[in-house]
């Protein structure tokens, strides 16, 4: 990936981690498509009306996700309130995904990857908000 | 607007008020636009390095409420918490980005009808985050 | 709304006709919103299994029309192949989402308001097709 | 990356080749985070109006590979000519997008990074456009 090469050709740099920010944004942009997919998946399933909070948080989490991971990437003249209540906002949504999936899980290949998605993303967020300027 | 009608035809409903739901839809929405359109004027504008902070407080606030306005207008399943979280950023995202604006508004009119949008969605998020289910 | 306003206050113009370009925007955004709106309904529909089709057209719908809304919103050193090319992927969502929608529109109402929307979606884009620098 | 994974584990299946999509959409999703990388980055250049071309065709590319890789990645019911429109308008948005920063890359590292992703992505989205059900 080239996240990590792009922060450290930015003009201004950051004085955050560049690797921490660089998985946070990655994770993002990650479990975004991921719960895109699994939305998808869900829906194609022979019952989905038993997915239907399965599907409403993926779509959730894959908004919030992107939104984001877009914020992170930016790192001209950051606003550190918006960016902390923004990842904390994604914090939440993959949390609350990553538990739904998880039930479903040992059924379905789709909601298993796609917890592990969340959980990926939930904890590289986490470490986003210890670091310097997030 | 048809958001309002879109909120009565749903299946399941909801115990929200439908007015404020719209509202705070609508507005989202809007402000996401308006904020698209902002960045992009100030872009164009004889030195936009001196516009930096506002191009980049304009285009998290459109990513923001675009996201903000999807999960708003989910009405299946909804998660109390996420949305609560994802409604706070929202509203810090339009608060920052409407302080920008305003000093800018007094010599350039996208920042003047920007700095409003942002402000009646901030109105429109915290109205929404005293409805139930918000 | 303030498009046509904000089109006015572009420090660069635009060659196309505001009001033309003010439509498209604004029903682009709408139809974002409506259809993102209309697949959620679907899911909350007592067999949304023969939803499937609505809704995945649905969701291409909402996330193509805020792509589009969000470029004809530029200004900015436009590139008029680009614009072309995603007005016309625009017209393309549109259309097929609007005939899904009508199939279900005498039984759920939510369809039957998304079909117009697309349709009236899909008429802005084909007007801004002929408006000079889209 | 896990969205070979995830098409596989899809119920309805595709007839696409399945590396050919993942591919695709992966491809889609790191160019629209590179972009947004790179727009912002331009931004913080000591003359960003000298930069205002670059900042926005990579805006539109942002906006327009996030739309077309969360198309691509929903295999349930898929349409072929709404599919086609908009990975076509995705490999424009590419071309132009990687064509304008080629101007900057001898200069500027993040262009060169960025017009490398975008000349991948138009590759991808190619390939997508030959196999079976894109």
């Amino acid at each position: 990936m080239n996240t990590a090469e792009m922060i450290g050709s930015h003009p201004q740099g950051t004085k955050a981690d560049r690797q921490t920010l660089a998985s946070c944004i990655e994770l993002c942009f990650r479990c975004s498509k991921t719960c895109t997919m699994c939305a998808d998946a869900c829906l194609a399933e022979n019952n989905p009306g038993k997915m239907a909070r399965c599907i409403r948080t993926n779509l959730d989490c894959a908004d919030v996700c992107i939104a984001t991971g877009r914020m992170v990437s930016r790192l001209t003249e950051p606003d550190a309130q918006v960016l902390h209540a923004q990842v904390q906002a994604c914090i939440a949504a993959c949390r609350v995904c990553a538990a739904e999936c998880e039930e479903h899980a040992s059924k379905m290949e789709h909601c298993r990857i796609c917890a592990q998605a969340c959980r990926d993303c939930e904890a590289a967020c986490e470490q986003a908000l210890g670091a310097v300027g997030v």
